[in-house]
């Protein structure tokens, strides 16, 4: 497409998926116009397996010029947590300059309309699906997700979410039409008759503050939405995942260029080591909305301190499944131990705590003990795992050194039931592959409730005794009201239990996954179905994707005459 | 009506108007189902004039009792800014007990959903409508507003703002459905099904920080949108405009009781002397939402402390109008003049600084000077004030000392181009009643232009003499961006001035109307058409009403299962 894109035939081009989104978020049933399968690509454009693998390698070694103003250097040092170094070089910038030229193209992008915005957005993740293969070795070795997660989580799965959060942008900026004739009676007078000019202007400048484990997935919905509603975007990657999100800027800024409009729209904001360039940007005046993944801390901080800008964050939770009884008690323990396996726990949504009856629980297999839980638990996994090829594709790599150090230091914290252990990948030597840890905790110890309340990311898990159902409600509550959570899992054949601990989330606001004894997993959320997130409790202040994600980043000015 | 409602009548019964205001918001049309005019109400079960002023009449001196739970001593003290003695006393809260007993009900109105809460809401709107005579007088007797303005703004007007509000929260909840299947196709392999569940929950209690002047119309919105949303809603009034919110609570207590719910959804916490109960209330773990109206040192300090919960507030800003040139001299100069004088001018939308050329401006009357442009104005002002009966309907009464202390220090910052007269109002001699005082300001004088630059709230406007339409809309874009505005108006015949104006206005996200000249203000906003405040500027961070008013209210939680 080496021609320039005019706005008409964007916008003929992408009305129909836009459309197809706008209902999907409203009936919320399956849908995605971005196939998952490696082999559906390859077609129409998109690059196929060994074209995608050949244009990652391509990009090794390489400077990645965006062509962007006040580039006042070169940064790299991304290394792939399957041994790699990946050497590409990005530019630096120099903030006092590529702010203010990032606000030379507001006006033009406003006044384009949220048409003309959702269509441009859809062009750039059209291109970026096109590149599926590409992205995901480019996820693969910055976020350590073995190749098949980092190709859908990395793909499809971001780009859906992105999809979703320009459908969400587009719907919001249309619920105010473009004008209106206002005519009040007065009576035998003549009527009061106003001409009304409404117009979704943007807040300024949004800033991206990328995660290192889902740079793609977690960073496109803060991307897409600010750049729908008329919003500049700066992306601030993780400095271990710098190239998925790099690419995508490159993406975009030819696709604004090529549809007529400012590049620097979009543009890059990668760091030296030690920069801490996120804390400088996120209080800048220009800044005026963040979307930040990542650590509570800095999540708290930015809450605090970002004040000048809207602020959407996802930070840590803690969480629980709770299994009371289960009428499939194979199916409850194999989807169980994927959800505890899947890259090796180091997802925001992957279960934590484990609470059950120190009794047992009822299932179809007869009564279990909560010792033959745990046991039965640690199998399911082992067996899952027990391959090696197999473990691989479903655990990837250990992210980073902090992960590792947790994972090593959790038998320390009580009984191991589950042991990790170390998997050797034959393709990348140097990659960290380790299985989950199983601990078991006692809920009525002091210690061990303290251990389980505390966030411990990665492939750690906890079996907690509880003394009963109601007890295990109990630390539900407790846990996602003071330390948040993404998930909430229950196994129960219990009608009452059931209403407990929907009671619980609904006030609590913890999204639940009840008997999932199938092929969907507690943590896993589908665009343009699932919310990722309530933004009601301490895990995160938005959810992915409702109206309030979108609705306060942009304003309407309205302009009114005499008819 | 005596007997229970139920929800089913409830629905039935409003479910009309409901489905036109959010036709309303959405076309932005003319509409309100309340009427304006004082002869409109004595049927159908409302009020007449004479029953409502009876009624009024009946309240004072009397123990409002609302029956809530905590009641530990009664507070009074109001004294009308026309001279009388209210003498009505209420509960004063104990909220250790009130703050639990009003969580009580919650699970309840949670579980009714969107539609009944709509409808209950609509209920309690219907019933404050059917009392619009005797509220008016409520009104009147706590803001100084004339009686006319206090019926209208008070009533029918702030009425509006209410269902609006009630109309965008039941919009946003349903824009996800109650359920949802999810059928994901696997190929050959079975599909993925899910059964969804989508449940509205609310953030907690919302609180509503009354203000003076407009007790019903600023405290409508965000007591609706919170109720409507699922939270209760903890009102506590401004100490000196308590009847018009306690009147509100009772009917809503009413209301919530009569429909099977509980009453303490809704509470009152008025206070004593000096008791500042707002910023201990802002602080509490169960105070989740917060709506604010009033002072900018107070709107802040909820922004930054009050972090448990979402914050919404109208603070204080500078409002601008540009007289550049215009093609109804005549007109343009009675529109200004009933804007400087409706209600003293302590409307948080009237125009502060008006913007003229030095050298003068083009009019259908040919070139006018600065000085003939601020003398004509001066005089339409007289002209408009000149009969102390019609000035006394326009005026109102001056609210509280802080607003005659500003009048009365007015003539120090320059020369008077209209002084303030004193306004005999037989009916309440005690009442202060003052026209408004222009006073030249020069835009080129540093201490002029501090003068201006700082909200002078009252019935003072400042004719600011600038060196063209350029300098005119930089003084507006800094007043705008330092300060904020509700509101800017603008007159001008020529096109390009005229883009710059709106250009600025896009920018700095404020409100315009331009050229007015005929029955609509400046400082008049419509419900269901007009936004007030836009929520990107200093003077507001929302706007009444919008999405963004309403999508964080309350959060969507999902409970999924296998299919």
């Amino acid at each position: 497409m080496a021609a320039e894109l005019t706005a008409h035939e964007l916008i003929a081009q992408h009305r129909p998926t836009l459309d197809q989104a706008l209902e999907a978020v409203r009936t919320r049933a399956y849908w995605s116009p971005h196939p998952e399968h490696p082999k559906a690509y390859g077609e129409h454009g998109s690059l196929d397996a060994a074209a995608g693998k050949a244009a990652f390698d391509a990009l090794l070694g390489t400077r990645l010029d965006l062509g962007q103003p006040g580039t006042d250097g070169w940064v790299d040092g991304e290394v792939s947590p399957y041994g790699i170094e990946l050497g590409v070089s990005y530019p630096h910038a120099d903030i006092e300059v590529l702010l203010p030229a990032m606000r030379a193209g507001q006006r033009a992008w406003r006044d384009a309309g949220p048409k003309a915005r959702a269509t441009v957005c859809l062009e750039i993740l059209k291109r970026i699906n096109d590149r599926t293969h590409e992205f995901a070795h480019a996820v693969m070795h910055t976020s350590g997700q073995a190749f098949m997660m980092a190709f859908q989580a990395g793909g499809p799965h971001a780009q859906d979410r992105g999809l979703e959060a320009v459908a969400y942008a587009y719907a919001e900026q249309v619920r105010v039409p473009g004008t209106a004739e206002w005519t009040k009676p007065q009576g035998k007078r003549d009527p009061l008759a106003l001409t009304k000019r409404f117009t979704a202007v943007p807040r300024g400048i949004g800033l991206v503050i990328g995660c290192n484990t889902f740079p793609t997935w977690n960073g496109y919905p803060g991307l897409f939405a600010s750049l729908a509603t008329g919003n500049a975007v700066l992306v601030k990657p993780h400095p271990r995942a710098v190239l998925p999100l790099a690419l995508t800027v490159q993406v975009a800024r030819q696709v604004l260029t090529e549809a007529g409009f400012d590049a620097n729209l979009v543009a890059l904001a990668a760091e030296r080591p030690g920069e801490g360039i996120a804390k400088t940007l996120a209080v800048r005046p220009e800044i005026r909305i963040i979307d930040y993944t990542g650590s509570t801390a800095f999540g708290e901080w930015l809450e605090a301190n970002a004040r000048q800008a809207q602020v959407y964050t996802e930070k840590a939770g803690v969480n629980t499944v709770i299994v009371e009884s289960t009428g499939d008690y194979k199916g409850m323990l194999s989807n169980l131990a994927f959800s505890l396996s899947l890259y090796s726990g180091q997802m925001c949504t992957t279960p934590q705590n484990l609470l059950v009856p120190r009794d047992g629980i009822r299932t179809d297999q007869g009564p279990k003990s909560y010792d033959e839980v745990v046991a039965d638990l640690a199998q399911a996994v082992d067996g899952l795992l027990g391959d090696d090829a197999r473990a691989n594709a479903l655990l990837g790599a250990i992210v980073n050194p902090d992960v590792k150090a947790r994972l090593e230091a959790a038998p320390g914290l009580g009984e191991v039931a589950l042991a990790s252990r170390e998997v050797g990948n034959p393709e990348f030597p140097a990659a960290v592959v380790r299985t989950p840890v199983i601990v078991k905790l006692d809920g009525a110890k002091p210690d061990d409730e303290a251990a389980c309340m505390s966030e411990c990311f990665g492939p750690v898990s906890f079996a907690v005794a509880v003394d009963s159902a109601a007890d295990a409600v109990r630390l539900l509550r407790r846990s996602v009201r003071e330390k948040g959570a993404m998930t909430v899992g229950a196994y129960t054949t219990d009608e009452e239990v059931e209403r407990e601990i929907e009671e619980a989330c609904l006030e609590e606001a913890a999204q639940l996954s009840l008997n999932l004894t199938g092929g969907v997993y507690v943590n896993q959320t589908a665009a343009f179905s699932d919310f990722h997130g309530s933004g009601g409790n301490p895990a995160a202040n938005s959810a992915l994707t409702d109206g309030a994600f979108v609705a306060n980043r942009f304003r309407t000015v309205e302009v009114r005459r005499e008819a």
